[in-house]
C-alpha cells in the first residue's frame, strides 16, 4: 500500500502506552498515517497536536480513524463523539468502565455504520492463535492462570488504576481473561472470587477467581500486583492430549514443555493490521467477554481488606 | 382451557415466595396444573413431593414445565439440568448470581429449543405497561427512584441475601431496575454508585446509583434496607409533557398527580399467563439488563462501611 492510500489516523491520549506501543506500531506498519495527536499533556513532534477532543473533531474531519489510548474513565465520551462524527474508532483495553458503556458504544457504532474495534492486545501475542488452534480439538481438563506482577514497575504514577473504573489488579488480569476467552471455546463463567483491597485503596491489589468452562472444566486464576522479582504471566491448560502452557503474557507457547513459538513481539502491529482490515470490510470487533468476567468477579466476589499500599 | 390441556408444572423451592405467590397464582390461573414440588424443607399437600431435584427429573419426565423459586445460588444447576431434560423453565428473579450464568442458561435453552423465562415480577405490576406506553412518545428530562424498605420485615431469616450472589439491597433494588428498563426506551448505563456495606455483612444494605438514559437524561436511584415505618417503592419520571409517578412498586400509576390505574395485584398471575404464552409459541424471554445494571454498580461502585446490622 502506498503512502497515498494510508488511512489518516489520530491518537488521543499520549501517555505511556501510546508512546511505547501505538506510535511505533503505526510508524512501522503500512496501513495508517499518523496525522494528529490529542492530549492534555503529551505532544507528538512533527504532526498537529490538539489539547481538546472537540477542537480536533471540528478542525480535522479528514482524519477518519481515531485511536483512543486515554484512561477508560474519559474514553466513553470521546468514543461517543468520534462515532457521532462518523469516524472509525479503536479503543485500548479495557474498552469501558462498565458493561453498559461498552454495549452502548457497540449500539452507536452499529447505528452509525462505523468500525468499532475494542482491542485486547494480549490476544495478538505470538502464542495465542496457535494455542487456540491446538486446543480446538482437545478435551480441556483444567486451566491455571498465574498473573503476578509489580504494580510499581508497570504502572508508575498511574493514579487512575486505583479509582472506580480503574479495576486495580484486573487491569493486567483482564489481559489473561482476554487470552482465556480467545483460546477456550464456549462461554466461561465465574463461580467464586476473593478480592483483596488495600486498606487505603478503592480497587483490589489481588484476586483469586474460580471459573468454569462451558464444558465444566475448572479454571483457577491468581492475580497479584505485589510480585517483586520474577514477573509471571502464565496460563497452563491440562488436556486429554497433553499440557499447553502460554508464558510471558502469551508470547511463548509450549506443548508438553516443547517451545512452539518464537519471534519478536508483534501485539500492537497485529492490532493495527486488524483495525485496517476491519475498516476496509466495514466491520466491528467488540467482544466484551473479558469485561463481563471482571464485572461478575466484582458482583459475586468476597472482599477482604489487606495491608495499605503506598506507591 | 380445560383441565386436560393444562400444562403439568413442578415448583422447586417451597419457601416464602412460592407459598405467597406462585402456588396461589398457578391455582387461580387456567394454564398450569401443579403436579409436584421439589424442596429440601417445604412440602405442598395433595401433590407429589421430592427432596431431590435429580430424583424429580428421573421420576416425573411427564412434567414438562418447572418453576425455580430457590435462592439464586442453587438455581443455576437446577436450570441446567431441567433444560438438558428438555423442560421449559421459569426462573424467579434474579435469574442468576452472575451474568455469565445467566447468559449460559440462555445459550443452553436456545440450543435445546426449550422455553426459558427469566421473570421480573415487578414488570407485571398494574402501572408498568401503561407507564411504558405513556412514556413512549415523551421526552424524558430526569428520573428519580426511591426504593426504601425494612429488610427485617420482608426478608425474615433469609441468610442468603447477605451472602455472595444474594446482592443485599439490590435484591429489592433490582425490581426497580426491572421496571426502569421496561418503561424507558434504549440502553441505560450506570455512571456512578456508592455502596454501603454493614461492617459485619458481605452485601450492601444501601446504595445510591447515578445512571443515564440512552438519550442522556439523568437517573438517580436510592436503595435502602433500613427504612422503618412507611415503605417506599416509587419511580418518578419528569418529561416534557408532565410528571409520571409509579408508586407501591409499580402497582399505582399517576400522571401529574392523577391516578390512572386501580385494581387488584396480578403480578404473578401475569407471570404465569406469560409463561404459558411463551411455551405455546416455543419462545424464550431472557432480558438481563436489570442484572447488568447491578453488575455495573458493583464494578464501578465505591464502597463505604456503615454500622453493623443484626437481624
Amino acid at each position: 500500500m502506498t503512502a497515498q492510500t494510508r488511512i489518516p489516523l489520530a491518537i488521543a491520549g499520549i501517555g505511556k502506552i501510546a508512546r511505547d506501543q501505538h506510535i511505533p506500531s503505526v510508524a512501522g506498519g503500512e496501513d495508517f498515517d499518523l496525522k494528529a495527536a490529542v492530549s492534555r499533556h503529551g505532544k507528538v513532534e512533527g504532526i498537529e497536536n490538539f489539547e481538546d477532543f472537540d477542537a480536533f473533531l471540528a478542525k480535522r474531519p479528514d482524519i477518519r480513524a481515531v485511536s483512543l489510548c486515554t484512561p477508560p474513565e474519559v474514553r466513553f465520551d470521546m468514543a461517543k463523539k468520534a462515532i457521532a462524527a462518523g469516524h472509525d474508532v479503536l479503543m485500548e483495553k479495557p474498552p469501558a468502565t462498565t458493561l453498559g458503556e461498552a454495549e452502548a458504544l457497540a449500539d452507536l457504532a452499529r447505528e452509525a455504520g462505523v468500525t468499532l474495534f475494542a482491542t485486547w492486545h494480549s490476544r495478538f501475542a505470538l502464542g495465542v492463535e496457535p494455542a487456540r488452534a491446538w486446543l480446538a480439538d482437545k478435551a480441556i481438563r483444567s486451566i491455571e492462570i498465574v498473573w503476578k506482577e509489580d504494580v510499581r514497575r508497570w504502572h508508575p504514577g498511574q493514579a487512575w488504576i486505583w479509582e472506580p473504573g480503574g479495576f486495580g489488579v484486573f487491569d493486567p488480569g483482564i489481559n489473561a481473561l482476554s487470552i482465556l476467552t480467545a483460546i477456550v471455546p464456549g462461554r466461561i463463567r465465574v463461580e467464586k472470587a476473593n478480592l483483596s483491597f488495600p486498606a487505603n485503596r478503592k480497587q483490589p491489589i489481588a484476586a483469586d477467581i474460580s471459573m468454569r468452562t462451558a464444558s465444566g472444566a475448572p479454571i483457577s486464576a491468581a492475580f497479584d500486583w505485589r510480585q517483586e522479582g520474577r514477573q509471571t504471566w502464565d496460563i497452563t491448560v491440562e488436556t486429554d492430549a497433553g499440557t499447553l502452557r502460554l508464558s510471558k503474557g502469551g508470547a511463548e507457547l509450549f506443548i508438553d514443555g516443547v517451545e512452539k513459538t518464537a519471534g519478536p513481539d508483534r501485539e500492537y502491529a497485529g492490532i493495527y493490521e486488524r483495525f485496517a482490515a476491519l475498516i476496509r470490510a466495514r466491520e466491528s470487533d467488540v467482544d466484551y467477554q473479558p469485561l463481563r468476567l471482571v464485572a461478575d468477579a466484582f458482583l459475586c466476589g468476597e472482599r477482604r481488606e489487606v495491608a495499605a499500599f503506598e506507591d
